[in-house]
């Protein structure tokens, strides 16, 4: 945290010296993003690489088969990677790591001192390890404090949620703290780059929609949003009450979870009688508009203006058109009408790639930051 | 009907004459369709192709821009298209004519004595015009007799449903016949072609997801269901009462529409405590295996061996492996599962330009035939 | 066996009993196409399916992640896959086997004396095996012989070209043989099947074109046409002596190889003094709507009636339209015209799976059997 | 012309008035991609849009289906669109109109003083209009005096190449001007967008390839880069003198036209006997990577740094990863190579959209100021 920083005024975006970073799963695709998006980073400079063994002292150029529709920063395709488990050297360390080896890795870090700002699943749902979303629930971090009591230094670990989670958390989020939500069922529709370079063959896709995706997808859409939009109670997460149903399935876009939501609100009968459903629409849809958090209030540099666009048009949001807004920091939605066997129906969109992992790890980190928790 | 039809055998498959029929609209993608059904059909002999008047006076292969993966019919190709509006001597008119004209050209040649088997939405819903899937509900026949009386002769209008409703409504009829249905959550993922050759533009869909249908097509997803499932009773059709709400998508797959679905039972509580979900599953199971009905009890030569296949299978049905299955005619169900807010999910898929258009109304016209009704 | 078939070989197309036959590799894309394929033909009888060690000893359903668009046949379904080595009993062995074990695995059961009908590249330029396009060159089986005096038994090999060499070596075949063909330039547009089913990440190929396929791509099909369309001398083959420049790219189509080709004709100088290139034009094009081989002249089982359409329509021959074409047996041919380099230039389909893989294979050994070589 | 520009000096980067343009046939897919381009363009303002008479004095957000992934310009949406034929206040037209239109509607201006800058192909092969790609041709500019004389006035037009023609003028310019180029064969695999937003129907174009584009586009690409390499010889314009054969192909890409080309030298037999294949590749290759031409020596904005990029990788350039380079502004080469026909083969990639149409008039019309010849 700088000295600039106050509650009053908002971060400086200028550093005297950027904080040294490294990439754990440098040459997946979450890292790549990573790689991509801390390139000129105000804050943070990209100091270490680090990847599996088959990766470990090769030039980063050598090791990533870089896919990115961005030329790979030259500074970097020249960097070493280092291998996993070795001593680093950087304050943050940001885990693009496959969960076969997330959760021990991460750990090891954590336990000597590290900050691990992590977008792999393993430890998501631990007791004292905030689930954060910074728009939603920035106030998690009052878990840091138990963690490091528990590992005994000041090394922790912070997650951010599965990609689709993350769009639907964020487009439910105004509903649930202006009205709270009673029960959701979900359908995805989830980009390929979400299976990283090599996880969806062509031959699988094309022309083709798959209603599964491994991993427990649909598991995790169902309990990470509780967490999100629960509270620490000093000691523990307490979960939202709402109740989660989520049918997933893969379908031939490149980036961009697009959702269909059903939702019920608390309190419905009474709701009801007393507001009409075109007033409640009405004023979910100003809420989402101006729907702002600490990212916002702080200004950290990956903050969107508007983490949450309403689109009023028929057919939008779609994923080409609308995954790149505010650099594809923001969440879509639109559609929002009611429904005939719950009360709301309504569509979302997320970046995956960016809102929904390398960069959703990035605002972390930012927060962090601002926060006085590095 | 043949001679050799009756209640207790079923219908030969021997013709020593075809029934002349007409295919109006016949340029265009579900026109297409019927010619390419109606190619060496054993009861149907194609007599006359239809269209508007800028197809009218040229040959089939001029004035069609054939777009299917197999070839134009040679005799097809060298039939003289007549010009909608013109007297025709066919007895069935299939009718895959856009909306903008179905509703006047299907009263037209249905007041002066045609059968039209209409694949068009116009006249769905008309009080006493069947709506039909044969598997299910091939006793709303009975409404002919006062469709019959209402025009003052031996024509009337049949119809199958939306392309999507037909997936959706077979998938149900199962459940519905056994449990009865309280409510529904469908969300659809259609093929292109569901759109007609040029109704979705590359650039619109390549990479991308539309969550949005003209035409309606949420609403006639949310009512058609409820009057096939529903009942004649003599004057007019009662609706089945389950309530439907539906939220539909384009996605870029060319054949076979998919839909997610989660529904609630009747009786929920009571059921919930004499029966485990696990016991109602398995018995759901079994009757998609062994739903059969009329067309296949009388051995119509469109119908499926099986209208429903269950795919026992995590990630099944897929639109490009399984649409083709029974020539494109029977729908497959797959991750029949426990649903959190209601009672049960699963997934459903439907072949849309066959199952969900030319070839339901040819089977139609199979059961008119079959049925005494010509 | 008809009347009409030549007095020498005439094949009967009924047989008492069906030869049997072991597919190599028979969970890759290839080996599922051949147990697809095999399914029900009239001379072949599959008997074996073997595979590498990981799926040795499961049934054929546990082992083949079965991607095709037709049900995985029952009765092959409980197979139970063979392990690569072991002995087997059946006459012919249809190798599907990926390039990095065909080679040593092929030869070593062409040395025990079987009959091996192979898709790999390993072999197909050995100066004894027969590079086999049997409506082209059947008369390259005549080099069996010395390669069984090689082999010291009754066992052999014989291949079939590269996907993409089939369809550009069939398309040429009429013109090499009418006029000679002086050198060519080709440039494919190849479907991702052609990689096997994990071949090219979706990530890669959507939205997307890959200028490169690896393996060599291009030097095979620079090489093997000269081989196809050369002849065996009694001693060794003697190469045509046109010359290929080949530049090959991958597409995101699911099936068929399409190529665009210009070439030149030997004595052109002379060719074209005397007549007229519309002229020679109309000549190439019925050559192709007549050309014939020796598998339609001996009537096997999966020969297509006409080997090459001539397609005469301006944006033809289409991948999706056209690769079926015979069951995805004949090459498709359009847009023969002149080129103002070289002398024609015109475009090409092949399906790569079918005519261009297992296919062509099975071909190969209807044959072999009917030459009385098994 | 600004002040600050001399012969000496870049042109200056800022604008104390910019200067006020139109864009005609402003709601079509080109003219969003100059609505898009000129926000924020530091020397010109955009004024007027001009559509037909259907979008005629409606605002632009009503007129426009805005189908780009940016946001549509808040200022922009409000405009008021004007009609094509009204009088206009704007120095210089950009023209995306189609050329059902553009003929007379672009000379009608430009008989009235206006500067068109036009992307239709009406009249580019005009023997007075500059078929200008500014790093080639910048001083065919000497033709507008000509045209301005015909014309009686200030007005004129020049219009920039087809866009496969700018990709492939652009990747052969250094090698025409170091060598000489006697013939040249290219294949183009283009995407969808080149056909406008509806011009490619998604059911044509899924899984399939089409080879062969409308318009007289092969035809284009035959005759309009020798205009481009020839020149001006104060009176009419020379054309170089190489054939060029061209086929063409639709493929499912969104953007990036993607070509395969194959060349000969001018006197190969003398060049090939003093230097080694090699050496002129390695030349050449050098020669791409430090082209640049007057936009670059003039520092406009639209400018790329390196107009043509030379990938040295086997599977490069790709559509989807290199499109983007310097904005869609520069062409990328890979893949060069000795050819066995003629002397080399290589790739070449052009944003069809931005380089190919759009960006190219924009960097016109700068080149045009810089000159001073508004």
């Amino acid at each position: 945290m700088t000295a600039t920083l106050s509650a009053e005024s908002p971060v400086s975006s200028v550093r005297s010296e950027r904080i040294p970073v490294a990439v754990l799963g440098a040459t997946g695709s979450v890292g790549q993003r990573f790689v991509q998006l801390l390139e000129n980073h105000p804050w943070f400079r990209l100091h270490e690489l680090v990847a599996s063994e088959r990766s470990a002292e090769k030039t980063y150029a050598e090791a990533a088969d870089w896919r990115l529709d961005t030329l790979l920063p030259e500074e970097t395709a020249g960097m070493t990677v280092k291998k996993l488990g070795a001593e680093l050297e950087s304050v943050i360390l940001f885990s693009g790591l496959d969960s076969s080896v997330a959760g021990e890795a991460e750990e090891h870090y954590a336990n000597r001192g590290a900050v691990i700002v992590s977008n792999s699943r393993n430890h998501r749902m631990d007791p004292d390890v905030p689930l954060l979303i910074p728009e939603i629930n920035a106030d998690h971090c009052a878990a840091i404090e138990r963690q490091r009591k528990r590992r005994g230094g000041k090394g922790y670990i912070v997650t951010n949620p599965n990609c689709s989670t993350i769009g639907l958390a964020m487009a439910i989020a105004p509903i649930q703290q202006q009205y709270g939500i009673d029960c959701l069922h979900v359908t995805t529709m989830q980009a390929i780059s979400g299976a990283g370079y090599a996880g969806v063959a062509s031959y699988a896709i094309l022309d083709n929609v798959i209603p599964y995706i491994g991993g427990g997808e649909e598991t995790k859409i169902e309990t990470e949003p509780r967490k999100i939009l629960g509270r620490w109670d000093g000691e523990k997460f307490i979960d939202a009450s709402f109740t989660i149903s989520a049918q997933v399935n893969r379908v031939p876009t490149i980036d961009g979870h697009l959702m269909t939501i059903a939702l019920s609100l608390c309190n419905r009968a009474e709701l009801r009688k007393s507001t009409p459903i075109e007033t409640i629409i009405d004023g979910i849809e100003l809420s989402i508009e101006s729907y702002i958090g600490e990212p916002q209030r702080l200004g950290l540099p990956s903050a969107p203006r508007n983490p949450l666009h309403y689109i009023d048009a028929e057919d939008r949001p779609q994923p080409r058109l609308d995954r790149d807004r505010e650099n594809g920091m923001s969440v879509s939605i639109g559609r929002l009408r009611p429904d005939p066997i719950l009360d709301l129906k309504m569509v979302a969109l997320v970046h995956n790639t960016i809102r929904g992992a390398a960069g959703a790890a990035i605002l972390n980190a930012e927060l962090l930051d601002a926060k006085g928790l590095l």
